[in-house]
């Protein structure tokens, strides 16, 4: 009988189609039957008929329990009333294997049991939803970059110095070298290669060894660094407009079902490919967060009160740009207007989203940017292949990183950032 | 004046745009210049004509060096006999950056200075070349992988324990938890998640702390682990065969010139695209490689000689399926027509490509599995949780692991894999 994915159910409608999967629910009034199957594509509901099947079918049905897997013939159609809904005839069921008791019920579990059986927890279907919306936001990366003349130039993992946080390191003994570094960033290493391709990205895990322990860190976390010969800080804000844009615009049209499980709400995220993102300076939000009661100060970080607070009453995603160098890391290029002030920017997502991207345009002077590395107490020498860049054929050039589980998270709705990747790691985590 | 990527200059011939890039190459005789320009989309010959532009101009041109970065502003037009080659008639030149005495010279330089200067050396032509199909080779995986129902689920780095080999292991000290492991593969964890989605994959860095030094080894390179539900042996060698076709496919139809400039025949790669791959056992290999003259022994590995010995008369990749059960890992399934068989598969590339692919069903019976787990004298109770997949709707499953770095050194024809990944760390580097 041929193999039929339950997503291509449309396709396949009265046609007899074997579907293999897991069972994920089962109601039975005696003489029909309701099987709720998943196939990893999606979800369809079997019916069984007692007096239209087998008895060998019939006593499949009693003997199933939640997880079996199990083959099942029927015949496909399309839900009288609800659209793209489509079931299942039952013609015969193969069991394939009989779960033993599952341990994930429908009652509430903590999190620490459920982060202990991980492994199994993402067959949720809430956990299916945002493996898939994770999926499609990374895909949804990819085309952009790509779409904009972007290629992919994966950054190493093992460095011998740190981008930006000296201290959060994980460090690993490395043969007879001493110690390498996990990378927290592969923006310098991007920076390089813009002079052989142009445009480039990279997209891979990094590390950050923070014992904070908040709903928005991981200790290993996929990051997506993007950098751009020629482009300068203007330019790179509409670039990352355009992909926050791209990667919204993906989960809308390909994420209806996901959507729904997670019972979230799409119409802001329709407003966020419709509109213009919003841009303060950080002068400007500092005096907007004043006027709405936060005590911070000129200069100063913003904390995730402050993201909150700029962000409640706006349906779109709002840019702070232009920072005070003081506060931002040796690299980034000072403005040629007022040099207390780094030509950068921070997007924060709406709905609690928090930082999603964090860009700026690079110091391309070969002294001026040594002079950073200095100031910062950062060892030249270490540096040098990175200043080398400013020495042939230097040019304006500017990139930014996405934290693709803040962007989960986001898209998904859901609150806590350990449920955005498939098996994540904190300080007190390492397993499954 | 309109911005211009170098790559799309066919769709501006008579036009005039501008060009931003760096200087390749320079030649005049006085009345007329030609500059190479590359801007990371392509190459283009800049024509200067010494009546025709401003004494400015023609002074730029003088004291541009190597390397320098510039903005040419011209008219686009089609090489008079080359088709597919543009010319830029130059109007006038912006110096961004006059570059110092650039290092690297078309002479020969050693390795050493190369690969300490990667920085600089990844703008050669013939390393732009390969970072290219790096990104259409990498880029070919996602796509034939999602038009086979997969999705990307991203496994972790940070890893309790080992997948295959306990030795070559770079240990981390993580916070409380004492060691986390970096991994080797994320084979078991994408095997937990095709129970909630299906089919998966992962893509990222994985990390052995082997010692060899060879033209093939890597202490840190990106792996491709794809894992199906319900697919079997043969199922999975035919996935597996499709994916090495439109990967090769993908290169030939988008990296015509970049395999001009690596002077790489394309012959070889167009059968591989038309032809079914050999399938050998490991019997019919060993016997085959006897009569051949090696002297490998019914039972063995093989070595780099008899893959190269395999498919030296071979115009496709050759599969070696079914291997003795004795020499590969615990979870590969048993032969159930021979139970020293393991339904295995390694495929070797031709050209003296090697192992680009291993992949195996893998064994789905909870008994099987621990008797494995424990003569393998492995710590059952850190293999729990892959043991329980076994517990919960077990299912018949296979998967394959490709490695990005030699697939890339195949589609390239270059000698050696640290030129098939950006930034190269072996035993002896890990800078810069």
């Amino acid at each position: 009988m041929k193999h039929m994915f339950i997503s291509d159910a449309h396709a396949h409608v009265e046609k007899e189609i074997t579907v293999k999967g897991w069972l994920s629910n089962k109601r039975s009034s005696g003489k029909i039957a309701f099987l709720e199957l998943r196939d990893g594509s999606g979800f369809i509901q079997a019916v069984v008929v007692k007096s239209a099947v087998s008895e060998e079918t019939w006593g499949a049905v009693d003997a199933l329990t939640q997880e079996s897997s199990l083959a099942i013939t029927g015949t496909v159609s399309a839900h009288p009333k609800k659209e793209d809904v489509f079931e299942l005839q039952v013609v015969s069921i193969d069991i394939i294997h009989i779960a033993e008791e599952y341990p994930i019920s429908n009652k509430e579990h903590g999190p620490d049991f459920l982060m202990n059986n991980r492994h199994l927890w993402l067959r949720s279907k809430k956990q299916w939803a945002i493996l898939r919306i994770r999926d499609v936001v990374e895909t949804a990366i990819n085309e952009y970059l790509h779409i904009e003349h972007f290629i992919r130039t994966d950054s190493p993992i093992f460095t011998p110095n740190s981008c930006e946080n000296t201290t959060d390191l994980f460090a690993v003994p490395y043969f007879d070298l001493g110690e390498a570094f996990l990378s927290q960033s592969g923006q310098l290493y991007i920076e390089a290669a813009i002079s052989s391709v142009g445009r480039c990205y990279d997209f891979g895990p990094v590390f950050r060894a923070e014992k904070s322990v908040t709903k928005r860190h991981l200790t290993e976390f996929w990051m997506m660094d993007a950098e751009a010969a020629f482009v300068e800080h203007d330019e790179n804000i509409g670039l990352q407009e355009g992909l926050v844009k791209h990667i919204v615009k993906s989960c809308l049209e390909k994420c209806t079902k996901e959507f729904e499980i997670l019972e979230r709400d799409t119409t802001p995220l329709k407003a966020v490919v419709e509109k213009s993102f919003t841009r303060y300076t950080y002068k400007e939000a500092i005096v907007k967060l004043q006027e709405l009661g936060s005590d911070i100060k000129d200069g100063e970080d913003l904390g995730n009160d402050d993201e909150g607070m700029l962000t409640k009453d706006s349906d779109v995603p709002v840019f702070i740009e232009k920072w005070p160098s003081a506060i931002k890391p040796f690299y980034m290029k000072i403005d040629p207007d007022d040099s207390a002030i780094a030509l950068c920017d921070d997007l924060i997502g709406i709905e609690g989203a928090g930082e999603i991207i964090g860009g700026s345009q690079r110091e391309d002077d070969f002294d001026a940017l040594l002079e950073r590395i200095k100031e910062d107490g950062l060892d030249e020498k270490e540096y040098e292949w990175y200043t080398d860049l400013r020495k042939y054929g230097a040019v304006p050039h500017s990139g930014f990183g996405i934290g693709v589980e803040r962007m989960v998270r986001w898209m998904s709705g859901v609150a806590h950032i350990r449920e955005c990747i498939p098996f994540p790691r904190t300080v007190n985590r390492i397993k499954p």
